[in-house]
């Protein structure tokens, strides 16, 4: 059972303007399409205004423009999304975890956990490791010797973080997340491939979030970097010495290649891809399936997808990609002895 | 050691039509060129009817048209390699678990855990769970508080559910699995990302097949659900509120971005991608390394693969593309100076 | 801390020639421009002899090109980039395990484990398992039954290798590693997809390496095959009955389809993607995000890159490849009716 608040009660902590009855209470947030009453929705973009009037919801958040939309009791925000966000927060509060080491844990020598800090069963936590306050390390984690993890960390079941890393205060990071492993990084000798060891860590900065299956390696002589409020989506691939600008935002399946740096308030799409060693400024977007070969020096927006057909109309234009140079040179010839012609008399 | 059956046995059971020895014993299954005596083997394609001459097979599965193309005892069936899955399921029986829960695995208070389930060592099921009969839970599993699973599931070892998901029964999932973790909501306020609670589920039909490492997250605000019958490769990505329709088969690698519906009997090629808040017709099929950027209304097949070529030939053509535009009107101006001269008298 | 080396000894050791002080003290590798006293670095590259003028290094390793490049105590070889290697992997051996089982592991029966190994807390060894000399297996992993093991193998926590699996000496597998799970086999049949055993293996040989949350799956009849020597990188799927040929180095993200065979000494780029049933010869090297959809059968480089530019240019190039073949055609129609005009009088 989640708790419920009147609308006063919400905007008295969270800030905004109330309108109409400020006494309806409200116990969870949905869409405008599916709330019931004793619940909250919102309008972010003022296309859906339709949806508005035939909502069940017990109360709305808007912004301004959209204030006097409706008639149901709202509160009025100049960022509905984000005030969306604060309402989801304070209605579904993360489960209280128990402090504590479970007894089927196991905790190497001379570490030092909070003792607000849970720890659930079958995680192991290495020696010299740092754990602080109110963190919870779930069931399966491996905390690596000598790691330093911060406070109000929640790593979620199966989560691992190999020797030495070094991680701020409020990380949240999603089951089967592996932080320092080994970068690729191979000599070729004598027709065999020789490891190089990876001696650098990977640092994180504070309120970081990493999805499901992502995966960031250590550097390999310095620093794998991930500044502060960077978020991570799922099955991200993050190589070594690579540098995450502050408040970052990734989504699924992307790659980095070694030693990419990245600029802060960047937005990647999915199952992108940016190769080693490049520097992309701050604010630049990047279009899904888009690769990135280059620098970018500019912040801006760019992509690289090519556009889906059907099979058919596919395969009918593609085939020419491959004459493309050839198609140049037909049209350059046809200008020219069109050039010709007209000089003729 | 599997066991073996006489080429009857195996009609008896799965149906189709022998021909040759019905007294022939198979105890496995190969192709038609690694054959031996005493394994059964398959011709699903007129095309291989050469190998069929050749092979040491004891007996051999195939279609009405090939029934007459060997003189080893053989079975007719209309689906021949329907049949061999089939055959390869009765002389392969997955090994019989244990039922009971190990000394090592934690169980938490009020689950629902039927006699017959078998829960490996290390394995932690949290509070309030139900675990359907016959279900195998590997070890290192991490099942959440009040999560629900069918009858018959199959838990590879380190597959992690997220409390309250819902699956049906018969799921098969890989080790790595991560079913229920947040999805990647975020609102920007004041240049930071605020988490948005992610308070759906996921919700798994009947007969579903999860691979290694793939992950589906959970809802935002309602769930995200995977229908019956919905057979995902390894390293898939499912985004939150997302919707599979029954049947369809996703190769590996794919990511589907969020609040995407997928219809039914889709079949989805390695890597592709989806964007978000689409939707896709039933029937449909995407080619590998395709993004689909628009909803696909009609049945059919549609691809955007760039076609590959030496590196040099690729740098030649490809070129062209960041001026294709230019290309365009340059052909445009030559059709139009040409009309002109063609009306000269 | 680690131990401290004199330039002679290092030499002495690993070859090469030194020059200058030979009895300077190094204790760690750097590059050239972090590096401090007591340092050991490296020039690979001619172009950054730049870099070697101002670096405070104690030492470095130079090609016999270079080795008059600086009046630093350095080591000449002929292949600088390995010998960094080998002199990181000397001055930062790999923390000793202590040989043993953690009283917190699970062992199955019939298992022969050699007395050198060491197993962590929360591995699980099932039935029949064998493990080589000096093997260390991590936390959480899980050895299926039968499963063979070489000598020297090191699994970092969460490993998973399913039953039956061989395993060469000398194996690093990254934490998130899932060995011979099923591969994605389906048959059509009356609707439903039916399930095609997997009675393969993974078979690996020597000297293999393992990136974090890469999956090789079993075969569905005969088995998927890592020859010795080939390192793959982060998150790359591996299919079912593939073969990766020696040596072969694949870097994060690639998946790679049903039974395709690689050859030796390939490199394939991130997120690049091969198709199944394909045969890659060797010394073939692919680029980043490329597919390959067809055999090839000579050694040499090849792309299939989309090539990146702002959004605003991406869309007005590339609305045109829609239309490709009508460009085509009508550059075709304009080459005849220029023709026609050429030849009046």
């Amino acid at each position: 059972m989640t708790a419920s608040y009147r609308l006063s009660e919400i905007a008295s902590q969270l800030g905004g303007r109330v309108l109409g009855d400020a006494e309806v209470r409200i116990s969870q947030i949905a869409s405008l399409e599916t709330a019931q009453p004793g619940q909250i929705s919102f309008l972010t973009n003022s296309r859906y205004r339709s949806q508005l009037a035939n909502t069940r919801a017990g109360a709305v958040i808007l912004a301004e423009d959209d204030a006097e939309s409706t008639g149901l009791p709202r509160i009025v925000s100049d960022n509905p999304y984000a005030y969306f966000a604060r309402v989801s927060a304070l209605l579904n509060p993360l489960p209280e975890a128990t402090p504590g080491i479970h007894p089927g844990a196991f905790i190497g020598a001379n570490t030092k956990i909070d003792a607000t800090v849970s720890i659930a069963a079958t995680a192991v936590i290495g020696e010299g490791a740092t754990i602080g306050a109110n963190s919870v390390i779930g069931e399966g984690c491996s905390v690596g010797a000598n790691v330093v993890i911060g406070c109000r960390a929640r790593l979620y079941p199966r989560v691992v973080i190999y020797h030495d890393c070094m991680i701020g205060d409020d990380l949240i990071a999603h089951s089967g997340v592996v932080i320092g492993a080994d970068g690729f990084g191979i000599a070729m000798d004598q027709g065999r491939w020789i490891k190089i060891p990876q001696i650098g860590r990977v640092v994180i900065g504070n309120d970081v979030e990493i999805g499901a299956n992502t995966t960031i390696d250590r550097g390999a002589l310095d620093d794998t970097v991930i500044e502060d409020g960077v978020k991570l989506d799922n099955q991200i691939q993050v190589a070594h010495n690579v540098r995450i600008g502050a408040h970052t935002a990734i989504a699924g399946c992307v790659g980095i290649a070694g030693s990419t740096s990245i600029g802060c308030y960047c937005r990647i799409g999915g199952s992108a891809g940016i190769l080693g060693h490049l520097n992309i400024a701050d604010h630049v977007e990047i279009a899904a399936f888009t690769l990135i070969g280059k620098s970018i020096h500019e912040a801006g927006s760019y992509a690289a997808i090519f556009p889906f057909s059907t099979s058919a109309e596919w395969r009918k234009n593609t085939v020419h990609l491959r004459h493309l140079d050839e198609l140049v040179r037909r049209v350059k010839a046809l200008e020219q002895e069109f050039e010709t012609i007209k000089q003729k008399p």
